[in-house]
């Protein structure tokens, strides 16, 4: 057993209207069937038509990549200077969402497909149609990623198999079940064409010969490889995430229980904040059940859904600046409860006393 | 031009001590200078004895796994659940730490190699050394990431070729340069001969033939992918990036200047802040010079580098519990000043007025 991969050399400019499938059936005649086609997304870009006109420099340029890159957009990422990391609204997650200025006139940019996996059935149904031929096909482009330098050719459509290969539930030879081994096989794929069209020059086309028996078309498409943001540990950059966070200490809405607070996380939001607050301030968390009704009775407002009590104690004596000081440090208090996934309400002090306050928790 | 993959079957068990290259070189006779080895990362550990004793189950099992897990952590990027994504000691960020519980008796568990590019530039060595093979080798292993479902084989190690190709420098037909085209081709390699071991039963190395001319030494080998966690938008996880704000605002430091801040970014936070604030409290940008300047001649401790006031006004009548609450407002604010890249520093109020703050930021 063994795999090739193959350059299909000789296809040349691809513009608007051009016929993919006898481009890539003339230049290449001993394709087979089984073969996996591997086609850099670009050439399908242009025999679309998505390509846009643009300046050729200036700031003219930049605004109008601003705006296309907007409307390619469905969620802005991740931002460091003038890269934008964004999610396209076919899902991926990209670099400036896979507009490129590369192997293209200065005056136009060429946009992703605006649906891989149809873009890869397409070239199928045509190939098999036409020329006889049963083949997969994957539409690939080049990305980035998280964590590991270097950029490697990923799958943005495939049709004729399915783009992940799943290992789950097999069994390796000492009795072990593979939990987690499902394959991303589209993407080794389209990398594996990427080395000889990255070989070669003006080689749009990669046929990898002798990993597939016989295509099956799957309706899923490459759509499989796309991972829900809210699925995914990484769905914001780190700063973004940053700052997500302070906005949310920012506009910090009432919260309690239902469940007790872990004490040993109630003191590691105190410890967080000691170094802090101004000196000789104080906080206590009661959760003693009955110490705590009785302080409860003794607040007004105490909701229901309470399940302990911080208590704060000012330093004294107080002027108004510092109570004013008191509650920044009481919300203080509040954010660092958050960090540990505990909801606070400020409450009016028990007993009306002027150099104290209390936390809900 | 073409690209072979081969596999490498009848490898067999490795343990502990193991010769690689004989095993290798004795199950593929047909090695030729100039292939690529894609080895798994697992049969090296287990030659070089990176196995540890586990029990076979229960509490203890999970007990040990977190302990050794630890161990092999140099820092954790992202948790839920029982996942735990973790940078490696070597630069990775994988899950686990790439512990591997499959492919292995029940009461062991495989650690990655402590130098996979160590480990391939010995297999290099000695495969030309003792059997006169000129190959390059890459050490394997499969990963996840994030945005993206299915996992792909990438690269641990490297010897006798560079872990990236950069096309930096080139130009394209059409006469534009290529500016971030560095190819992580050892990943591509490794992600390519994952397809012809993953179609295989017990295959751990593939060998790709065609790619390379001649291998030459590089020193960097795969350090070269690793991203340091400072220039990776990606470092933490969105959970723990966003409880990393909420800490920031829980111990929000004292600053100041030293640019004036932009009156909309001031104005976006006091927005932010708007709904949640006690009715009736004003926040109020102070940016004109002189009019700052004779205000802060009335402020305690204004620091010099202050290059804008905020005052806030706070609803009257006051009680001490309405200071306590004006003041976790103003603590809100400068949360949301932060989020806006603001620093801020709480001063007394000017003029010693109880209904009011001032926030030099």
């Amino acid at each position: 057993m063994r795999l090739e991969i193959l350059p299909v050399q000789g296809i040349g400019d691809v513009t608007e209207g051009d016929d993919l499938a006898a481009l890539i059936a003339g230049a290449a005649p001993w394709l087979r069937d089984g073969d996996v086609l591997v086609v850099t997304s670009k050439i399908v870009s242009k025999a679309e038509g998505r390509l846009v006109d643009v300046p050729a420099d200036g700031p003219e340029r930049l605004d109008a990549r601003d705006r296309i890159l907007a409307d390619e957009t469905a969620r802005v990422v991740a931002t460091r200077g003038t890269t934008r990391i964004v999610q396209t609204h076919h899902g991926f997650v990209m670099a400036s969402a896979g507009i490129d200025a590369s192997n293209v006139d200065k005056t136009r940019l060429v946009l992703l497909p605006v649906d891989p996996d149809a873009s890869a059935r397409e070239l199928r149904a045509a190939l098999r149609d036409r020329y006889g031929l049963d083949v997969a096909v994957i539409v690939s482009d080049t990305m980035g990623r998280p964590w590991r330098n270097g950029l490697t050719d990923v799958a943005l459509g495939v049709a004729g198999m399915p783009a992940i290969r799943d290992h789950r539930g097999e069994v390796d030879p000492y009795g072990n079940e593979l939990f987690v081994t499902q394959m991303a096989v589209v993407d080794e794929l389209a990398g594996a064409g990427e080395l000889i069209k990255g070989k070669c020059d003006q080689v749009p086309v990669a046929v990898v010969r002798g990993y597939l028996g016989t295509p099956r078309d799957d309706d899923e498409g490459a759509r499989a490889l796309v991972r829900d943001a809210s699925m995914d540990l990484f769905s914001l950059g780190t700063a973004e995430a940053r700052v997500a966070g302070l906005r949310e200490a920012a506009t910090l809405p009432d919260r309690t229980g239902p469940d007790p607070a872990d004490p040993a996380a109630v003191r590691r939001a105190i410890t967080a904040v000691a170094d802090v607050v101004a000196p000789g301030t104080v906080f206590t968390h009661v959760t003693d059940d009955e110490v705590r009704a009785g302080l409860a009775a003794g607040v007004p407002g105490w909701p229901a859904s309470a399940t302990g009590l911080l208590l704060g104690a000012a330093p004294t004596p107080l002027d108004p600046a510092d109570l004013v000081r008191f509650g920044a440090d009481v919300q203080r208090l509040r954010a660092a409860l958050a960090a540990e996934g505990i909801g606070s309400v400020l409450l009016p002090p028990p007993g009306g006393s002027a150099a104290s306050a209390a936390l809900a928790i």
